[in-house]
Protein backbone atom coordinates (compact mmCIF):
# COMPACT_ATOMS: atom_id res chain seq x y z
CA UNK A 1 0.00 0.00 0.00
CA UNK A 2 1.71 3.51 -1.00
CA UNK A 3 0.02 6.28 0.80
CA UNK A 4 1.29 8.70 -2.03
CA UNK A 5 -2.06 10.76 -2.22
CA UNK A 6 -3.02 10.12 -5.79
CA UNK A 7 -4.88 12.57 -8.51
CA UNK A 8 -8.46 11.38 -9.12
CA UNK A 9 -11.24 13.36 -11.62
CA UNK A 10 -15.05 12.85 -9.75
CA UNK A 11 -18.31 13.71 -10.22
CA UNK A 12 -19.28 17.02 -7.17
CA UNK A 13 -22.39 16.16 -5.64
CA UNK A 14 -25.49 18.57 -3.64
CA UNK A 15 -23.07 18.15 -0.62
CA UNK A 16 -20.15 19.83 -1.80
CA UNK A 17 -21.83 23.06 -2.72
CA UNK A 18 -20.18 25.06 0.08
CA UNK A 19 -16.88 23.62 -2.02
CA UNK A 20 -17.57 24.69 -4.96
CA UNK A 21 -18.64 28.22 -3.96
CA UNK A 22 -15.48 28.33 -2.69
CA UNK A 23 -13.45 27.40 -5.49
CA UNK A 24 -15.71 29.55 -7.65
CA UNK A 25 -14.64 32.68 -5.39
CA UNK A 26 -11.06 31.68 -5.60
CA UNK A 27 -11.32 31.91 -9.15
CA UNK A 28 -13.34 35.19 -9.19
CA UNK A 29 -10.03 36.14 -7.05
CA UNK A 30 -7.42 34.86 -9.66
CA UNK A 31 -9.78 36.55 -12.13
CA UNK A 32 -9.10 39.79 -10.38
CA UNK A 33 -13.70 39.95 -11.09
CA UNK A 34 -14.84 38.92 -7.11
CA UNK A 35 -16.98 41.74 -7.24
CA UNK A 36 -19.45 40.06 -9.81
CA UNK A 37 -19.48 37.07 -7.53
CA UNK A 38 -23.40 36.93 -6.42
CA UNK A 39 -23.80 33.40 -6.12
CA UNK A 40 -24.81 31.60 -3.62
CA UNK A 41 -24.98 28.45 -1.79
CA UNK A 42 -28.82 27.98 -2.08
CA UNK A 43 -28.65 28.97 -6.23
CA UNK A 44 -25.85 26.93 -6.89
CA UNK A 45 -28.11 24.20 -5.21
CA UNK A 46 -31.00 24.36 -7.14
CA UNK A 47 -29.29 25.07 -10.56
CA UNK A 48 -26.65 22.43 -9.95
CA UNK A 49 -28.44 19.89 -8.46
CA UNK A 50 -31.96 20.54 -8.74
CA UNK A 51 -34.44 19.05 -10.90
CA UNK A 52 -32.99 20.14 -14.46
CA UNK A 53 -29.39 20.66 -13.80
CA UNK A 54 -28.02 23.60 -15.82
CA UNK A 55 -24.27 22.05 -15.55
CA UNK A 56 -22.23 19.35 -14.32
CA UNK A 57 -19.32 19.67 -11.89
CA UNK A 58 -15.74 18.09 -11.92
CA UNK A 59 -13.38 17.59 -8.81
CA UNK A 60 -10.17 17.00 -8.94
CA UNK A 61 -9.33 15.12 -5.76
CA UNK A 62 -5.46 14.65 -4.33
CA UNK A 63 -5.94 12.38 -1.43
CA UNK A 64 -8.48 13.71 0.60
CA UNK A 65 -8.67 17.31 -0.70
CA UNK A 66 -10.16 18.97 -3.03
CA UNK A 67 -7.43 20.18 -5.60
CA UNK A 68 -9.20 21.98 -8.31
CA UNK A 69 -12.74 22.15 -10.02
CA UNK A 70 -14.28 22.24 -14.06
CA UNK A 71 -17.65 23.74 -14.04
CA UNK A 72 -19.35 22.81 -18.26
CA UNK A 73 -22.30 22.71 -19.77
CA UNK A 74 -23.37 21.46 -23.20
CA UNK A 75 -23.50 24.12 -26.49
CA UNK A 76 -24.59 23.72 -29.93
CA UNK A 77 -22.27 24.14 -33.45
CA UNK A 78 -24.96 24.88 -36.40
CA UNK A 79 -22.03 24.85 -38.52
CA UNK A 80 -21.14 21.19 -37.47
CA UNK A 81 -25.12 20.32 -36.62
CA UNK A 82 -23.85 18.84 -33.43
CA UNK A 83 -23.92 19.69 -29.67
CA UNK A 84 -20.80 21.01 -28.11
CA UNK A 85 -19.20 20.94 -24.56
CA UNK A 86 -18.46 24.38 -22.66
CA UNK A 87 -16.18 24.51 -20.08
CA UNK A 88 -17.21 27.56 -17.84
CA UNK A 89 -14.91 27.37 -14.95
CA UNK A 90 -11.71 25.51 -15.10
CA UNK A 91 -9.48 26.32 -11.69
CA UNK A 92 -6.61 24.72 -9.23
CA UNK A 93 -5.86 26.10 -6.23
CA UNK A 94 -2.04 27.27 -5.95
CA UNK A 95 -0.50 24.80 -3.57
CA UNK A 96 -1.71 22.21 -6.28
CA UNK A 97 -0.40 23.93 -9.46
CA UNK A 98 1.98 22.01 -11.74
CA UNK A 99 0.76 18.65 -11.24
CA UNK A 100 -1.34 17.91 -13.99
CA UNK A 101 -4.83 18.62 -12.19
CA UNK A 102 -5.60 20.64 -14.84
CA UNK A 103 -4.60 18.67 -17.54
CA UNK A 104 -6.18 15.86 -15.90
CA UNK A 105 -9.31 18.14 -15.55
CA UNK A 106 -9.74 19.24 -19.06
CA UNK A 107 -8.71 15.58 -20.35
CA UNK A 108 -11.49 13.89 -18.69
CA UNK A 109 -13.88 16.60 -20.24
CA UNK A 110 -11.98 15.72 -24.20
CA UNK A 111 -13.01 12.26 -23.14
CA UNK A 112 -16.57 13.49 -22.15
CA UNK A 113 -17.22 15.18 -25.50
CA UNK A 114 -16.06 12.48 -27.61
CA UNK A 115 -18.17 9.94 -25.71
CA UNK A 116 -21.18 12.28 -25.92
CA UNK A 117 -20.81 12.93 -29.82
CA UNK A 118 -19.96 16.20 -29.19
CA UNK A 119 -17.53 18.33 -32.01
CA UNK A 120 -15.86 20.46 -30.03
CA UNK A 121 -15.09 21.66 -26.07
CA UNK A 122 -14.97 25.28 -25.54
CA UNK A 123 -13.64 27.90 -23.10
CA UNK A 124 -12.80 31.86 -22.44
CA UNK A 125 -9.73 32.76 -21.30
CA UNK A 126 -8.49 36.50 -20.26
CA UNK A 127 -6.34 37.80 -22.32
CA UNK A 128 -3.82 38.74 -19.79
CA UNK A 129 -3.92 35.40 -18.72
CA UNK A 130 -0.57 34.02 -20.24
CA UNK A 131 0.60 30.78 -18.45
CA UNK A 132 -3.30 29.34 -19.37
CA UNK A 133 -2.77 30.74 -22.81
CA UNK A 134 0.55 28.85 -23.39
CA UNK A 135 -1.06 25.73 -21.57
CA UNK A 136 -4.17 26.02 -23.85
CA UNK A 137 -1.95 26.60 -27.31
CA UNK A 138 0.25 23.41 -26.18
CA UNK A 139 -2.91 21.36 -25.73
CA UNK A 140 -3.76 22.27 -29.90
CA UNK A 141 -6.14 24.51 -28.61
CA UNK A 142 -7.11 27.31 -31.16
CA UNK A 143 -7.68 30.75 -29.57
CA UNK A 144 -11.27 32.37 -31.84
CA UNK A 145 -9.25 35.27 -31.65
CA UNK A 146 -12.07 37.24 -34.60
CA UNK A 147 -14.74 37.07 -32.23
CA UNK A 148 -15.92 38.95 -29.32
CA UNK A 149 -18.88 37.56 -27.17
CA UNK A 150 -21.76 40.37 -26.06
CA UNK A 151 -23.32 40.42 -23.30
CA UNK A 152 -27.10 42.06 -22.64
CA UNK A 153 -27.36 42.06 -18.67
CA UNK A 154 -29.32 43.75 -15.74
CA UNK A 155 -31.50 46.80 -16.81
CA UNK A 156 -30.47 46.30 -20.23
CA UNK A 157 -32.17 43.11 -20.48
CA UNK A 158 -35.42 43.47 -18.68
CA UNK A 159 -35.75 47.14 -20.74
CA UNK A 160 -35.06 44.58 -24.23
CA UNK A 161 -37.24 42.32 -22.66
CA UNK A 162 -40.26 44.62 -22.23
CA UNK A 163 -43.62 44.54 -24.74
CA UNK A 164 -42.72 47.60 -26.34
CA UNK A 165 -39.29 46.27 -27.41
CA UNK A 166 -41.08 43.10 -29.42
CA UNK A 167 -42.35 45.22 -32.06
CA UNK A 168 -41.74 44.84 -35.51
CA UNK B 1 -58.68 43.63 -42.70
CA UNK B 2 -55.18 44.12 -44.08
CA UNK B 3 -52.76 42.32 -46.13
CA UNK B 4 -49.47 44.17 -45.17
CA UNK B 5 -47.50 41.25 -44.19
CA UNK B 6 -47.27 41.44 -40.30
CA UNK B 7 -44.08 40.41 -38.66
CA UNK B 8 -44.52 37.33 -36.49
CA UNK B 9 -41.47 35.48 -34.00
CA UNK B 10 -42.77 31.63 -34.09
CA UNK B 11 -40.79 28.57 -32.33
CA UNK B 12 -39.48 26.77 -35.75
CA UNK B 13 -40.50 23.02 -35.46
CA UNK B 14 -39.27 19.59 -37.26
CA UNK B 15 -40.54 20.26 -40.40
CA UNK B 16 -38.62 23.40 -40.58
CA UNK B 17 -34.99 22.00 -41.06
CA UNK B 18 -34.93 22.19 -44.59
CA UNK B 19 -35.24 26.31 -44.08
CA UNK B 20 -32.97 25.51 -41.01
CA UNK B 21 -30.06 24.28 -42.53
CA UNK B 22 -30.57 27.31 -45.60
CA UNK B 23 -30.11 29.74 -43.18
CA UNK B 24 -27.35 28.34 -41.74
CA UNK B 25 -25.17 28.29 -45.15
CA UNK B 26 -26.26 32.04 -45.51
CA UNK B 27 -25.33 32.89 -42.45
CA UNK B 28 -21.99 31.24 -43.17
CA UNK B 29 -21.81 32.68 -46.55
CA UNK B 30 -21.96 36.10 -44.59
CA UNK B 31 -19.53 35.35 -42.39
CA UNK B 32 -17.53 33.92 -44.93
CA UNK B 33 -17.24 30.55 -43.25
CA UNK B 34 -19.30 28.43 -45.91
CA UNK B 35 -16.45 26.12 -45.57
CA UNK B 36 -17.27 24.94 -42.10
CA UNK B 37 -20.63 23.83 -42.55
CA UNK B 38 -20.93 20.47 -42.50
CA UNK B 39 -24.22 20.23 -41.00
CA UNK B 40 -26.68 18.11 -42.66
CA UNK B 41 -30.79 17.76 -42.55
CA UNK B 42 -30.42 14.56 -40.82
CA UNK B 43 -27.96 15.59 -38.30
CA UNK B 44 -30.22 19.38 -37.47
CA UNK B 45 -33.04 17.27 -36.71
CA UNK B 46 -31.54 14.53 -34.51
CA UNK B 47 -29.81 17.17 -32.13
CA UNK B 48 -32.31 19.78 -32.61
CA UNK B 49 -35.54 17.82 -32.62
CA UNK B 50 -35.07 14.41 -31.25
CA UNK B 51 -36.00 13.33 -27.79
CA UNK B 52 -33.10 15.53 -26.32
CA UNK B 53 -32.93 19.20 -27.63
CA UNK B 54 -29.54 20.73 -27.75
CA UNK B 55 -31.15 23.87 -28.90
CA UNK B 56 -34.11 25.87 -29.33
CA UNK B 57 -34.97 27.89 -33.00
CA UNK B 58 -36.98 30.87 -33.77
CA UNK B 59 -38.30 32.36 -37.02
CA UNK B 60 -39.00 35.49 -38.05
CA UNK B 61 -41.74 35.18 -40.25
CA UNK B 62 -43.14 38.12 -43.03
CA UNK B 63 -46.46 36.80 -44.75
CA UNK B 64 -45.59 33.64 -45.38
CA UNK B 65 -41.89 33.97 -45.88
CA UNK B 66 -38.97 33.19 -43.31
CA UNK B 67 -37.06 36.23 -43.25
CA UNK B 68 -34.85 35.13 -40.67
CA UNK B 69 -33.94 32.78 -37.39
CA UNK B 70 -32.11 32.60 -34.41
CA UNK B 71 -30.56 29.45 -32.50
CA UNK B 72 -30.14 29.62 -29.29
CA UNK B 73 -29.57 27.21 -25.61
CA UNK B 74 -28.91 27.53 -22.17
CA UNK B 75 -25.53 28.29 -20.42
CA UNK B 76 -24.14 29.13 -17.13
CA UNK B 77 -23.17 31.55 -15.16
CA UNK B 78 -21.21 30.81 -11.79
CA UNK B 79 -20.81 34.43 -10.80
CA UNK B 80 -24.52 34.95 -10.59
CA UNK B 81 -24.89 31.17 -9.74
CA UNK B 82 -27.93 31.19 -12.35
CA UNK B 83 -28.32 30.07 -16.25
CA UNK B 84 -28.48 32.51 -19.42
CA UNK B 85 -29.25 31.85 -22.31
CA UNK B 86 -26.77 32.00 -25.46
CA UNK B 87 -27.56 32.77 -28.95
CA UNK B 88 -25.79 30.74 -31.29
CA UNK B 89 -26.63 32.02 -34.36
CA UNK B 90 -28.88 35.20 -35.58
CA UNK B 91 -29.36 35.60 -38.67
CA UNK B 92 -31.52 38.08 -40.97
CA UNK B 93 -32.36 37.80 -44.91
CA UNK B 94 -30.52 40.58 -47.15
CA UNK B 95 -34.39 41.10 -48.19
CA UNK B 96 -35.76 41.61 -44.72
CA UNK B 97 -32.75 43.72 -43.40
CA UNK B 98 -34.15 47.33 -41.66
CA UNK B 99 -37.28 46.08 -40.66
CA UNK B 100 -37.00 45.07 -37.38
CA UNK B 101 -36.67 41.61 -38.16
CA UNK B 102 -33.57 41.45 -35.54
CA UNK B 103 -34.73 43.68 -33.13
CA UNK B 104 -37.28 41.46 -32.66
CA UNK B 105 -36.15 37.96 -32.60
CA UNK B 106 -33.46 39.50 -29.87
CA UNK B 107 -36.55 41.22 -27.92
CA UNK B 108 -38.09 37.73 -27.60
CA UNK B 109 -34.86 36.35 -26.59
CA UNK B 110 -34.69 38.80 -23.81
CA UNK B 111 -38.13 37.98 -23.03
CA UNK B 112 -37.36 34.23 -22.65
CA UNK B 113 -34.12 34.97 -20.32
CA UNK B 114 -36.27 36.81 -18.13
CA UNK B 115 -39.52 34.41 -17.97
CA UNK B 116 -36.82 31.28 -17.69
CA UNK B 117 -35.12 33.61 -14.77
CA UNK B 118 -31.91 34.11 -16.59
CA UNK B 119 -29.42 36.70 -15.80
CA UNK B 120 -27.69 37.18 -19.12
CA UNK B 121 -28.38 37.25 -22.99
CA UNK B 122 -24.80 36.68 -24.96
CA UNK B 123 -23.54 36.11 -28.57
CA UNK B 124 -20.46 36.30 -30.35
CA UNK B 125 -19.99 38.78 -33.34
CA UNK B 126 -16.95 38.48 -35.71
CA UNK B 127 -14.84 41.68 -34.80
CA UNK B 128 -15.07 43.11 -38.52
CA UNK B 129 -18.88 43.07 -38.22
CA UNK B 130 -19.35 46.77 -37.90
CA UNK B 131 -22.93 47.14 -38.86
CA UNK B 132 -23.66 44.60 -36.17
CA UNK B 133 -21.75 46.04 -33.53
CA UNK B 134 -23.34 48.96 -33.81
CA UNK B 135 -26.71 47.54 -33.40
CA UNK B 136 -26.07 45.52 -30.51
CA UNK B 137 -24.28 48.59 -28.49
CA UNK B 138 -27.40 51.08 -29.09
CA UNK B 139 -29.47 47.78 -27.51
CA UNK B 140 -27.41 48.18 -24.55
CA UNK B 141 -24.83 44.74 -24.78
CA UNK B 142 -21.33 45.13 -23.73
CA UNK B 143 -18.47 43.62 -25.26
CA UNK B 144 -16.91 41.26 -23.17
CA UNK B 145 -13.67 42.20 -24.89
CA UNK B 146 -10.63 41.02 -22.48
CA UNK B 147 -11.84 37.38 -23.34
CA UNK B 148 -10.99 35.37 -25.76
CA UNK B 149 -12.41 31.73 -26.66
CA UNK B 150 -10.89 28.92 -27.19
CA UNK B 151 -11.57 26.09 -29.15
CA UNK B 152 -10.22 22.48 -29.28
CA UNK B 153 -11.78 19.96 -31.65
CA UNK B 154 -10.60 17.33 -34.76
CA UNK B 155 -7.63 15.54 -33.90
CA UNK B 156 -6.58 17.43 -30.92
CA UNK B 157 -10.18 16.68 -29.13
CA UNK B 158 -9.58 13.32 -30.02
CA UNK B 159 -5.54 13.14 -28.99
CA UNK B 160 -6.77 14.92 -25.52
CA UNK B 161 -9.35 12.34 -25.11
CA UNK B 162 -6.56 9.25 -25.42
CA UNK B 163 -6.73 7.52 -22.27
CA UNK B 164 -2.62 8.47 -21.75
CA UNK B 165 -3.83 12.20 -21.36
CA UNK B 166 -5.54 11.41 -18.23
CA UNK B 167 -2.45 10.69 -16.21
CA UNK B 168 -1.27 13.22 -13.35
Amino acid sequence: MSDTPRLRIEPAGPGDVPEILGLIRDLAVYEKLEHQVVATETGLRDTLFGEKPAAEVLFARVGSRVAGFALFFPNYSTFLGQPGLYLEDLYVRPEFRSQGCGQALLARLAALAVERRCGRLEWAVLDWNEPAIGFYRRLGAEPMSEWTVFRLTGESLRRMAAPRSAAG
